[in-house]
C-alpha cells in the first residue's frame, strides 16, 4: 500500500466482518483491553509473558478460530463470562493490519455499523481530517466496510454540511443510500458475507448489521484498544 | 499493495484521467508503440539509447508536462503530427505503476471509457478471469476509473449473465448506473477531475468521457504497448 499520510488524522478503522464488531462487543462485555497482534506467534508469546490466566487469546484465520486459541472472531463469543476483566490478545487477518497502517494518526478509533452513531462525536471532536479506513481484503474494499463508511459519511455530513468529502466517501455514501433499507441482506450477499454464511456464521452477519446497537467506541492508546 | 494474484488473469488497466485515454489516442493517431516507464530518469536514458529523433518523451507530474519532455499527458496532444510512427516513452504517475503491478498476467490491456466496448471482446476472448484494475491515486480508487470499471462490468454481464462478479465490480456497476446519464458532469466533479479542470484541462475530461468513441485496444507485448 502506498503511503497514505495518516499522521495527524482522526482515523476510524472499519472491519465490519468481523474484527471491529468483535472489538466493540468485547469492550461492551467488560474486557479490560484488546491488544492487536499481527501474528499467531506474537500473540502466543505475549500470552506467556503476561500470564496465561490474565489473557484471552482470540483470532481467526480464513474465518475460523485459530488452533489452541480461546476464542475466534465471532462477536457472539465475546460474552461477559468469556472476557470480563481480561486482556484480549487478538490476531486477526485484516483488523490488525489496518491498525498497524494507521500508526502515527492523531486518533485511531474502531468503527463498525453497530457503533456508528456513537463514533461520530469521537471523530469530529478530534478537530482533524477524518479518514474512514476500510480494511477490506488483500487491498480490495469490502462492501460491508464501504456501507459502514457511507453511513458514517452521511452522519458527518448531516451534522457538518460544509465538510469536504472525496471520491471514496461519495461512493460509500451512494452505496449506503442504495442499500440502507436492507443492510443485512446486502452484507449477506457480499463476497465476505456469503463466505462467512457458508461457514455457518449467519448470526454474526445479523449481529454486525444492527446499526447503532452499541454506544461503545474503542480507541487506541499506547498500542492497546480501550473504551473511549 | 498486498499481492493481488494477477498471474494468468486478463487485466484491464484503467486510468481514465488520463494515461489510458492518452494511450488509446496515441495509438489511434499512428504511434508505433508506447513504452511505459516508472521514472523521468528512465525515460530520458532510454530516449538517448534509442535515438532522440525516433522517440517522443511524454508524461506528467501533478497534471502538467514534465520539463524538457515533448508532450504531457493530455489525450489532445497525441495527434498524428506529434506521434505517427514514433515510439512514445511515457512516464506517468499512475498508469505505469498499474502496468508494473499487472506483470505476470495472461493479458494486459489498457481500458478507458472511450474504448470500453471494443475492449470487452479482447478481455473475454482471453478465456481467463478478468481483473479491472483501477489505477486511482495513492491506493485510493478514483470515481472516473470506477465508472469505467462499472461500464465494463455491465457490458460483460450483459453478454455473459452467468459471470460471477465481486464486491468491487458490483459497487462499480452501481455507480455507473447512477451516473451513466451524466458521465462528464460526474467526472468533472470528482477529485481528480476537478483538480484537472482547475489546471485548465476541461476539454480533456470531455474527451475522456466520450464513451466508445474509439475502437483501439492497446495491449502489452514484451514491455511495450501496441494496438491489438
Amino acid at each position: 500500500m502506498p503511503e497514505q499520510g495518516y499522521a495527524g488524522k482522526a482515523v476510524a478503522v472499519i472491519d465490519v466482518l468481523r474484527a471491529s464488531t468483535s472489538i466493540v462487543a468485547a469492550l461492551e462485555a467488560g474486557a479490560k483491553e484488546i491488544i492487536p497482534l499481527a501474528s499467531i506467534e506474537e500473540a502466543t508469546r505475549l500470552a506467556e509473558t503476561m500470564g496465561r490466566e490474565t489473557v484471552v487469546l482470540c483470532g481467526e484465520r480464513d474465518g475460523n478460530k485459530i488452533n489452541g486459541f480461546d476464542l475466534g472472531n465471532s462477536p457472539l463469543e465475546f460474552t461477559p463470562e468469556n472476557v470480563r476483566g481480561k486482556s484480549l490478545l487478538m490476531a486477526t487477518t485484516n483488523g490488525t493490519v489496518a491498525v498497524a497502517r494507521a500508526r502515527g494518526a492523531a486518533l485511531i478509533a474502531v468503527g463498525c455499523l453497530i457503533n456508528a452513531k456513537a463514533l461520530v462525536p469521537v471523530l469530529t471532536e478530534a478537530q482533524a481530517d477524518i479518514v474512514l479506513l476500510c480494511s477490506g481484503k488483500q487491498g480490495r474494499a469490502s462492501l460491508e466496510d464501504l456501507l459502514c463508511a457511507g453511513y458514517l459519511t452521511k452522519l458527518i455530513k448531516d451534522q457538518f454540511p460544509e465538510a469536504e468529502i472525496n471520491d471514496g466517501a461519495r461512493v460509500a455514501r451512494d452505496m449506503y443510500e442504495k442499500h440502507k433499507s436492507h443492510l443485512t441482506k446486502a452484507v449477506k450477499e457480499s463476497d465476505h458475507g456469503s463466505y462467512l454464511a457458508g461457514l455457518g456464521y449467519l448470526t454474526d452477519i445479523e449481529y454486525a448489521t444492527q446499526s447503532d446497537a452499541s454506544s461503545t467506541v474503542p480507541v487506541m492508546k499506547d498500542g492497546r484498544i480501550v473504551a473511549s
